[in-house]
């Protein structure tokens, strides 16, 4: 199987989401910076992913500081984490990891420089592996929620948008390896088109039945009684359970009630921000218009011609049955149950 | 501005719909099996569009027929409206032109070849002059439903998608002529990219305000309170106002209706077909997988991957607020009001 993300020898190494299905290339980052430029760019996505990625970029950064002395290393520690902080908004797990590698560092302020770094690459490997753990977990309390049948999801919540194994494509493989037969419907996903690129590639490569639809057709497949459930992962929860997740989670959800078909969210614990009271207050990234007009370069659009392009947006908790964590399944009401994970 | 489809020296001139936006590029048809193979590689697309091409494809049969007598000519009539009428299942509007070319031979069976030849001809161009002239009432009557504000609309049917002004897009510019102020969000339409490629270049070229969305951001354009009504054009309308529309149109009708926001289509009497009750009855095109896994040829998606591609959807006349036709808009109850119209 392919590696997501990984720290080898002093450097962070991410195969190219941009590149897939086409091309299987790992690239190599030696510093902060670039690591940073390949969570803005797409490299790596995926909130889970994006965590470990930013872990990695900040244990990587630390490692290659020059200062002698803390004052100087927490100077620039301020430097690596804000950069890594700045490069995408939606996805919560990106600053949940930032703040888990901060904590480590003034944790160990006592330490010396050199301990530091290590403890802090240290964090980020254990971020990494409990990620994998983490994703198990979800599937194996998801997978018991799906009977044989269909599941449809939308945009890449897989191995490739975690450490391994995947947060709702982990409920589609724990449901099978708890013995269902599952057949998946993964919606293409535009612009940026996840899940033809990627789930379908990852499904595909995992032998697990897929076909692809584009995002248009979920209807359809629906009324046609040919989805039995849908499940999808998510970059932020609020406080009150609704879920900020790719650009037309929320049009799918609509339409799973229209037709009676449960729609569930798996996530990890890092997912849900208890900051934040309700959707309406997760911030939504706008991307490039280009992702929209262009396709592999080329132009598909009119030039000049006006675009939107918000890369996720948010579903509201009453149409969710169930939120999946590490922890179990959550249902309503969302603000009780989610509070209760965190003490469980 | 350009013309859809013309009849022109004896030959049929159509703007090549798969080159645009790029270019614009008008192709010569000499013979009825070219038109036939136009139609079906969607150069020419759009119900009301897809009918005119093809009496003009069956005017050119007619022409080029090297028949002395009836017998020979009527011969190889039935062999040209046979092979027009296998080119695309949905659009209704593509076998009404053929009926009516049809009733044309035989009710002037009487006339000598070259005289039925030129009969033929007439018709062909009097079903494309209507077809402008019917846009127009659609556009006048639907016109008035709409208030100053923001339309979406799936698709194209524009000017493109009809012999000029259109039905859908009619609506909007009959609404504009009447002195509202409209802006237009389009759905891009996967996978043909119809509402990128088409209404945006379209409307653009119009000077008419437009704005580019993924068919996935229409729930969340919804729920932002930034669409106001939805209008498209249709393909086949069953008796009870069921209607087949590109698939995704039902989506978009679930969505508006979630929203508060009326949901009209715009379509003139040859796209409704009285003989068949309801929705479920309307043959679905399935059309090849490579228009969602390739992009201007080249792929998208990863190889030997299984692939829906239903080319329409159908939506339930609960979720429509209007069938706007040439001779007027029809409401609920569907049954009672469309059968009003032909009597009308």
């Amino acid at each position: 199987m392919f590696k997501t993300v990984e720290w080898k020898n002093n450097t962070v190494v991410m195969i190219d989401q941009t590149l897939l299905p086409e091309k299987e290339i790992y690239r190599k980052y030696k510093t902060y910076t670039e690591v940073a430029k390949a969570i803005k760019d797409m490299i790596v996505r995926g909130a889970p992913a994006i965590g470990v990625a930013a872990a990695m970029g900040v244990a990587l950064g630390a490692c290659k500081s020059k200062a002698t002395d803390m004052k100087g290393f927490s100077k620039e520690f301020d430097k690596i984490t804000s950069l890594m902080a700045s490069t995408r908004p939606t996805a919560v797990n990106l600053f949940w990891a930032i703040e888990r590698m901060r904590k480590v560092a003034s944790d160990n302020a006592s330490l010396s420089v050199d301990k530091l770094k290590k403890r802090l690459v240290e964090e980020a490997k254990t971020i990494h592996s409990e990620d994998i753990e983490i994703c198990k977990l979800i599937g194996r309390h998801g997978g018991k929620l799906l009977k044989n049948g269909t599941v449809l999801t939308h945009c890449n919540a897989g191995a490739l948008a975690t450490a391994g194994y995947g947060t709702a494509l982990g409920v589609i493989r724990g449901a099978i390896e708890q013995g269902r037969k599952i057949a998946v419907y993964a919606d293409e996903t535009r612009p940026f088109l996840q899940g033809s690129r990627l789930t379908a590639w990852e499904l595909k490569k995992d032998k697990i039945d897929v076909t692809l639809i584009t995002d248009n057709m979920a209807g359809y497949m629906m009324k046609k009684g040919l989805i039995d459930a849908v499940v999808v992962g998510a970059d932020r929860i609020a406080a009150n359970g609704d879920v900020a997740n790719k650009i037309g989670t929320y049009s799918v959800a609509v339409l799973a009630r229209e037709h009676g078909i449960p729609f569930y969210v798996a996530a990890p614990l890092s997912t849900i921000d208890m900051k934040i009271k309700h959707g309406d207050f997760i911030p939504i990234e706008e991307r490039s218009e280009t992702e929209v007009t262009h396709m592999k370069g080329k132009r598909i659009a009119p030039a000049g011609i006006k675009v939107k392009n918000p890369a996720f947006d948010v579903t509201p908790s009453k149409l969710i049955a169930a939120i999946i964590t590490e922890k179990g399944a959550v249902r309503k009401p969302y603000n009780k149950g989610l509070k209760a994970l965190f003490s469980k």
